[in-house]
């Protein structure tokens, strides 16, 4: 797995769990598929600066964020 | 044109032109097509996370720094 894949993954679940949204809520405001958001997730996807885009607007963060590795992030399985 | 994507492209040709690289350099560097990179620096392509992480590899930032908007930016045509 890409270590960018993995980072930008972990830093949509935790602002999806801390916003307490369900990866289908995530899914359905982002205008994408849960399983899509699912995979994402899980750093299997080579999402696209657009989508990066969407679900950054949806967790109220930069889409800059969502890349950046923070090595002290609690991994909130 | 989506504002990421001229961002991001606008980001690359910044610090592509910092390190005096042409756009077939870079794309070289980065086992990319020349004339892709200079969509991407255009705006005009809706560029993956696996294409920035090579790019910022290649331009020595961080991938998260091509997507940030620095509004204070000269637009160095």
């Amino acid at each position: 797995m890409s270590s960018i894949l993995a980072t930008i993954g972990s830093n949509i679940k935790f602002h999806r769990k801390k916003l307490r949204l369900s990866q289908e809520q995530l899914a359905d405001l982002a205008d994408l598929h849960r399983t899509y958001v699912g995979s994402v997730e899980r750093g299997e996807r080579n999402i696209s600066a657009l989508n990066i885009e969407k679900l950054a607007a949806v967790l109220g963060v930069e889409p800059a964020k969502l890349l950046e590795s923070k090595p002290n992030q609690i991994d909130d399985k």
